[in-house]
Formats: structure tokens, sequence, C-alpha cells
């Protein structure tokens, strides 16, 4: 049986995931090395019988055992650690977003297509079960045209302000996933944005420039109207809901609930909250999208997401920031 | 016991319900004459017991014994009508919209409040069981500040062309209850508006410079958002779901079911549609509404809507109209 | 148009719901008259606008043009007044039960076979819309063989200590219901019953000899088995609810809830509570109930349930009586 | 930190699912060596890195370097294999029924309770994160007093008719972990037993002596009544429910579903079914009622579920058989 011989770049929060995930979830992985810059992380990495660790990024590419790199680096080191692991010739999974800067992405893109290697960008929720049967139910006609798509996506908490402060904020780390997933759906391209928000949750986020509370409406190019709220405080939790209208009828996914219990008292009834932490939220989603890299890789098959998808999320996010700023709608064309 | 003396102006679709309603659930009501151009009619009156039938308006309006007008005639008499009964003194009950034109809506609210008498606008979703609940919880501060109002609103099917020529479109017709609604639950004024929508369910909607499919963008003077979605047709029934989302949690309704039943077989779970009618599904709301009216004239109470209600739904209309066609945001202050 | 000219008999609870209900939603009845010993009743039914008043059963019966009458007299009148209405000729619509004695309800079968009347005990359940859902399903055999049925059954609170010394005790004023629900989803006829039983509301209920708390099994003679549990008092309202299961699927009916407002907060989620009123729950019940028996009337046919339903159910229920108070299983031929 | 060393004996179905548990997500175990008479398991084991392994258990048991074992051996060998860990002075951990006869889950008893050892009987389901929070809302005091306890539990398909010859059927080896729930639930033990049971699944389980659909009536020595009833296939999935109600509530557990997608069209509502396959339903609960064990073995604590759970769950299931048989209620004073 063919394994594919893989490098981790990155072991913070998703880096943690992916590696216990290749580790003890794929038979057909040997995981050669990883790579951070905080050697505190190795004892991790050797727990998980990961034998070789590289302080420096560019030492795990040029490992010749290593060819494919999973990079969970910061976002700011994304479009270049993709460029040189393109150029070394290693197929790559990139955590999203691949930059902020639609140049840079786009140069990211010339690299990757020049070097041959395939790039497959983490947009995870695309393999979450719930948003898989959704497509799946769209793709087979059940509900004829999509007409129109609601998204409501809301964190369980604001993050740190420092996060925020280099982010890009609400539209580029928070909604691009929701963008790209009313891509997703629809299979069109998004001609028209339409943004608006407030700051509710946290002055500190306005002073930053930033708001934490936004409707966004999308315009695709075959018609489909897609509207998608987020928020970064829900006290419920974390509230992640998708629902596609169309000619036939309607499909869509609720929340998936920390557990089923039911409770009625004198006062009403009672039941669970949704799941509060993205990690839980998406498990399944996480080591789906690893699982589709490494088949692909391993039947030489096209990559289910890649820097197109990368590019067109950020567009869309860059679109709704001006909306937002410029009170007005922002066509796709002042961007692209 | 007091009772009030009601005259019914239209007994169509609308006017046999409130006629319906006022003859077998209120004892508090003596139903004194209807009027209607169509003597045909007459039969369904009698069968409730009402005497007097008046092919004139103005002579219902004229009956001394007459102390209350409802009036159900077509829209395009409603501005006349309440003044005409403003002017004579009856209190009134009128069917929205109480125009298409801003100004004629202005005019009309002089006459009445020069008058003295009271006018109720019959914004019956109001009333509806569900959204009592609903408005009740966010005045009860059990989601704190309200941020994001979500509402759909969809017809199990489209009204004839011939009502679309004369009804003022999709915005006027249709979406004015939900803009009625959201200012209802937000109970402060929209800024700004925005619109856009499609022609997905009958192209000769589009022949008639309309749409069959919208979503609208309201942003209130306190900042809350609002997204309302529209369509002609939902092919599962009649859709109306209300959500309310605040800093201490959310809140909203869900669809009134055709019944409770439910199914399992080796393909799924299957249950019941939404109710498709809208008289089935807002069968509570119109007793209700009418309840409030007599209600408020027994006890010389202020009327839960008025002409005030009537007049911002019409400009909200409006202004999602003007944003359609303008392809931009709306201010309310460019309408009002 | 051919219309039914009906008496009603006893205008206490159950007979008020008839007469308005006949007042005001039939147009195929005409009122005659009401009987009742208590005159101060005859202003709810001259509100209804039914012109003759008989303080005598009898009176009403002789009344000539009576065709049909409504039984709603107190339980231990209702055997006597079946048969002198057979013996008159008058088709009969009787509450249920027929009377606590298997003797007695044989003799009145007898009475009524040979007058040639026909005869509808009002089990209203099977008139629910949501039962009758559920029975449709399983008749369109959609879950293959029923083979096991559950049925929760639980009040909101105990009837007065004084009701219960003379309805028989809870298997022959409550759970009767349910025996009824039971034999009419499957079709067939119960061979077995096992009950046991204890006293968890009100110890008062106790030192009448009956208990307030239940689970029935029934075996049919086709082998389904049936679980039926009571309760003289659930907290959180009326709890109605059916199971069937079988070899193709599963099917059933939940309750009917008060409203379809939905909560989220920090603590969980909440929700509406079933409704607590039985005239609630079962309004729509009782209003199709007296549509059959109209209809049936009008067109000569077979009335849906009649003497033999009403007989079966009260067997099962002093089976499991006896069950309880033997503390063993009771062969229904042991009854019968 | 101070690790548990284990001992795995049967690499079979659990076999597999306990190693892979203790083998990935325990940081505090390590896992030392397995037995199993075939041979061919050993590459499983040896892919988790287990080093050694024994055709023998009792090698596995003298292995010196083991505190701990884990019996996943069939069925017929769990008495034996308890007694011999428990003379060598190991720790157990053993797979549900001890044994099919209760003199030999006696003397069992004896043998572990005068080793000193630890045992735990492995009722998965009371560690099931749904039922742990039904649990502790009893155990809260949140429903008042249990009075009746619902229990369905259906599989999705029969196992084969060679299982069940050896098994004790559907009493003993399936609603037995009802009997358990139900005893964990209440809190109380059982005092009579009343079971019914018919053949609709398949004949052949009949001609084993067997039946395949059931209801189980407990009754408990403070009076809480439980029915339960076992099918041994619904089309529709692997449907396990529990339901508590009390004096002052109710709460229960409804089924974890295979997704939580929505779908409408013209014929109704449509959702996902209950999960199909047991490891994929009560995944959790292995791994949390292993995390007990190895945690009360870490800090000397008492085991949740011992022998003396096992010896009941046996005895209530010997009665129900018993009950069935001679169509009669069972006193646990018979069997015990």
């Amino acid at each position: 049986m063919k394994t594919i011989k893989v490098g981790i770049a990155g072991i913070g929060r998703m880096g943690k995931i992916h590696l216990e995930n290749l580790a003890t979830k794929f038979h057909d992985v040997d995981l050669i090395a990883v790579s951070d810059i905080n050697s505190a992380v190795k004892d991790f990495s050797s727990h998980f019988g990961v034998k070789k660790f590289y302080p420096q990024f560019k030492d795990l590419v040029n490992d010749d055992e290593v060819e494919a790199v999973v990079i969970c680096s910061p976002t700011d080191l994304h479009a270049e650690h993709i460029k040189i692991a393109a150029k070394a010739g290693k197929q790559v999974f990139c955590e999203k977003p691949m930059d902020l800067s639609l140049s840079t992405v786009n140069e990211v893109q010339k690299v990757v297509e020049k070097s041959g290697v395939k790039l497959m960008i983490a947009f995870n929720r695309r393999f979450d079960p719930n948003f898989i049967k959704v497509k799946q139910m769209v793709n087979d006609g059940k509900i004829g045209i999509p007409q129109i798509i609601k998204i409501t996506s809301r964190d369980p908490g604001p993050p740190p302000i420092s996060y925020i402060k280099s982010s890009g904020g609400l539209f580029l780390d928070m909604a691009i996933h929701d963008y790209d997933m009313a891509r997703h759906i629809v299979g069109k391209e998004v001609t028209e944005v339409y943004a608006t928000g407030q700051v509710f949750v946290d002055p500190e986020i306005g002073l930053e420039g930033d708001i934490d509370t936004a409707i966004t409406i999308l315009t695709f190019e075959n018609g489909t109207m897609a509207t998608i709220d987020n928020s970064r405080k829900a006290v419920y939790g974390y509230d992640q809901r998708l629902e596609v209208f169309g000619s036939s009828g309607m499909c869509g996914a609720s929340n998936n609930l920390q557990d089923n219990h039911f409770y009625y008292d004198k006062n009403g009834s009672h039941g669970a909250l949704p799941l509060d932490f993205f990690m839980d939220r998406y498990a399944a989603s996480y080591f789906n999208e690893m699982k589709a890299f490494i088949d692909c890789l391993k039947h030489n098959d096209v990559l289910p997401t890649g820097g197109h998808d990368g590019m067109m999320s950020l567009a869309i996010g860059l679109a709704a920031k001006k909306s937002l700023q410029e009170k007005r709608v922002v066509k796709m064309s002042e961007i692209l």
C-alpha cells in the first residue's frame, strides 16, 4: 500500500489537530517531520511518534523524505511558505487564508501553477458532514434552482484584540468561511456585495476599526442571493446554520448540539445548546479535509479546494469591507 | 354590559373573516350593518344575523346606530373611506395598506387627527400568538439588546398577475408586513434600507416590473440590523419565521405546522409541512386584532397600531423599491 | 340542502362545546331544542338561537321536530337516556362511557339494535387531526405490520376526589380513552391485559381505592403489544402522545404545543409546553366527531364508532382493574 | 505521572475498540500486552505499539508488568477469566454479561471479594453523554420523585441465529442493558417483573425458542415503574431513547442522529435517521467507561459499576424470561 510522507509546519492549535489526526487515524500516511520555531512543541510531536523536528521551515521542505507539507504557520507566513514548498516540488495543504492581500495571493497562485504541485486551501467547513449533505442535496436537484441562501455564523465569544489587529477583521477572518460556503453551495461566482455592521460586543473592537456584528448580502452571477449574518458573541454557543431555498424545496443544516437531552418542567421545555468550541463542532471536518487531501495525492486526483477558492473568498471579504466603509453596494469587478 | 355597535364595509375575503369573528365570538359587539357594492354578499351577512345592508359606504357611515366601522374595501378606497368615516365621527379599523402614496397617507393622518376618532391599521401579525410571545420576551429583556433580526416570509404561491398590477408589488403588498414586524420588535425607526431581488418564480411578474424573490436589509436608528427574505412561492407551504438575536440570547418563532405527526422509514424521518393558507396560519391573529380594537374602544384606550405605523411601513417599502431600482442603499430621510 | 334537526341533552361542560359548535359551525343543522334540569343554562342556549328548552329529557325526545339527540347528561344517566331515545326512534350521539357496568352496556346495545337507530359513542380522540394522520399512515401500510404501540396519556392535574368516587377510577375514566385508541390503531381485539399502578400524586386518591399513576400492557389477538402509561398529574401540561412501531417503520404524533416560540440563553434552549386544557387540546376533535355524526346521518352511512367500541374499551378497563387488584395477567375471556 | 499498566484479553470487536482507545487517547496508560488464541490479531495490536502478544490468557495475567486486565473474551469465558485475574491480584475490567448463570456470577463475586481486586462490569450506556445528563438531572432532583421510566431499545437488525443460540436470548443479551439503565436511573432494586413478547422479525428466532419483540414492565421497591420495549429490527436505525417522568417534570434523551440536515419539499419535511451502528452510537461511552476505570485505579476510588450490577441485571433478565414462559408476573424474590 502506497503511503504519503508528510511534514507539518507550525504546531499551534491547528497544527496539533492535524498532527494528531494524521498520527492516529491515517494508516496510509507516514508522518516524517515537523517544523516550528518553538522547540517546546517537540514533546507533543514525539509523543505521536514523529522522529524529526526542524526549527526552520526550509529544512522541513528540503527533507527528501517529505512529499507533502501541511502548513499551519501564522497567517502572515502562509504565502511565503506555500511558495517555498511549491518551488521545492512538495504538495501543499495550507490553512486559510492564503494572505490578506489579493496581489500576494495572485502571485502565490502563479508560483504554484508554474511548479505543477497541488495546493489545497483548508476550507474545512466544506467537509463537515452536515454541510456535505446539504451540498449533495443541492447537487442532486432536490431543491431545484437555489434562490436564497441563508447562513448564520456566530462565535461563542470574540478573539483577543491582539488577534483582531492582524486578522484583517470580521469580514476576513470570520465571514470569509461563510463566503466560501455560499460560493460552494451555489457553484457560481459573486458579482455584488453589500455589507453593514455594528460594534455591539466590545467597544475596543471598534477602536481597532473593526466591527463585531454584521450582515452581508451576496448576489451571484446567476441571480442567487445570499444573506449572511455574523456575530463575535452568541452567549448560547457556536451558532453555525445553513439554509438553501429553491424552486422545488428548502434544505439546510441545524446546529450540532452538546447532547440530546430534553427536560420539561412547569416553566417550559428545555434542551441542549450548540457545541461551543470550534474544535468540537468541526472535529469531523478537520479529519475529512485531511482525508480528502491524502486520498487525492494517492490517486493523483484534483484537490477539492484550491488557490482560486482562497482568492475568491478573500476578494468577497475585501468587497464587504469596502461596502461597509463606503456605505454602498460594491461590484466584484471593482475588487478583482 | 356596554356593547360596541359595528358596521363592516366590504365583504370580500377579509371582510368575511371579520364578520364571522364579530358575529360568533364577540359577546360585547352588536353587528349593525354591512356595506358592499355587490348585493350578492347580503346572504352571507344575513346568515350571521346582520339585519341592515347598504350598497353605499356613505350610508353605512351615516347610520346613527353605527359607532365603529371596519374597512375591508379594496386598497384604493381605504384612504377615502377612512376620511369619510373620520369626518362622520366613527371609530375606524382599516385593513392595510392605508394607501400606496405617502402624501395621501399623510393627508389621511391629518384628517383623522383633526376628527379626534381612533384609527387602527390592521397589522394582524403583531397579534399572532407566536409573535406576541417573541415581542414579550424581547420587552422582558430576555435577549438583552436586539442586534440582528431575521425574518423569513414566503408565500405558498404567487397572487394573480392582475393583483400585482395594482398592489404596488412585492415590497408594498408582501414585505410591508415584515417591515412592520421588524419595527414592532425593535421599537425604533429605520434609517437605511438596502434591497435586492430577482424574478425566479414567474417571468410574467418581471414583465410587470416587479420581482418575486427579494432580500431586504434594514438598519435602525439604534444600530439593530434586520435581514428579511421574501419569496412568492415556497412549494412546502407558507413559511413565516422570526428570529431575534441579542446580547443575552436569541428568541423567535418557528412555523405553525399542519399537524404534529412523525414518520420514520428506512429513507429518513418525515413530518408535517407548515400550514399553507394565510387564513389558517393567521386565524388567531385576525380574532386577536379585532378583540384589541373592541377592547380599546370599550375602555377608551390607545389603539395598538395606528396611522403612523401604516405610514412608516409604506415608507420602508418605497425605500426598498428605490434601492432595488437604483442598486444602492437608500436613506429613509430621502423618502420621508 | 337537507338539514339535520338536533336536540341536546345536558348543557354541562361537554354540552356547551357541542352546542356552540352545532350553532356556529354547521350550516346543515337546525338546533331545535335543549334539555337540562338546570334552567339557568337556558340563557346560554338562547344566546345561540336555540328556541326550545325542556327541563326533562323525555320531552326533548318526544319533540317531533327532533331527529337526533346529543346526550351530554351525567354518566350514570347515559344508558337510560340512550334507551329512551332509541325507543323513540331518534338517532343518538352519546358521550362516553356508556356505563360502568358491562351488563348494562350489553342491554343498551340490544335495545339500540332492536330499535334500528344509529348510535355513536363519542371517542373524540379518534377525530383529532394528529391521530387521524397516524391511523391513516398505519392503514396505508406505511409502517407495515404494527408490532408495538406506545401511548402516553397524562393529565395536567387530578380531578376532584368527588369525581373519582363515581368515575370508576383511572382505568375507567382516563385510560379507557387510550384503550380505545390502541384498539382503533390496531383494528383488532385485545386478548390479555396486565396493569400495574401506584399512588404518587395524592394519598386521598389511594384512600378511595384508586391509583393515580399506571402502566398497562395490552396484547392483541394478532400479537401486537401496546404499552400505555397514565398519570393524573404532569406538571408540564397535558401530555398526549402516540407511537406505532412496525415492520417497515414508525409513526406517531407528538404533543400540540401552546405556541412555537424558541429561546436560547446561556443556560440552554427553551420552548413551549403542551397545551394544558383538554378543551383546547381536543377542540378540533370535538368539531370533527360531530361533523362525522351529522354527515353520516345525512348520507345514511355507518357511524364510525358505535356501542361495540364503548363496550370493548369498558371491558379492557375492567380487566386492567382486576389485573391491578389480583397482581396477575387477566385474559379478556374472563371479562367478556 | 503515574501510569496504569494494562493488558487486554480477546481482540474481537470490543477488544479492538478498547485497544484503540487505550493506545491513542490515554496518556496515563501503558499498554503492555494482549492475549488472543488467534495470532492473526497480533498485527492489529502491533500497529498500535503493543509489544507483547500471548496466545494464552494465563500468560497475560502472569506477566508481572500487567496491573490491570481488560477482558473482552467470549462471554462463556468471562467468569473463568475474571476468577483467574482476581486470584493473580490484577484489577479487572470485564465486558458484560459476567455469565448467564446466577450461581456462577455469585461464585465469581465471592472470588473477587476475597481477592481484594476491583472489578468493573462494562455497562457502557451509563457512560453515554446523553444518559449521563439524564441521570444527573434525576439526581439533582429536577424531576422530583421518578414515577415512570420509559426505555425504547431497538436494534437496526437481528444478530445471526448462531449468536442467539448461545446469547441467552433477547432478555439476556439485549434487554439486559435496559434493565441496568432502569436500575441506574432509579437507584433502587426491582421487586416484580412482567414481560411479554412475540416473534415478528424472523420465524427462525422463534424456532430457537426466543422472541424478537418484547415489552417488559419493572416495578421497583419504591413504587417506580418502568416500561421497556425492545425489537431486534427497526428499519430506521438504532433506536435508543430514555424518558423519566416524575413529580416535578420529565427528562430524557432522544436519539443521536446521523447528521442535522433538514429538507422540505411539497410532500413534507424530512430529516436524518438515528445512527445505525452501535459502535458509532456509543463511541463516546466506550471511551468514557474506560476513562472511569483508569481514573479509579489511579486514585484508588470505588468503581462505578461492579459485580452486583452484573448480577442484578442478569436476575431481571431471567425473571423476564420466566414471566414470558409462564405468562405471569414474577417476583424477584423467586429468582434471587
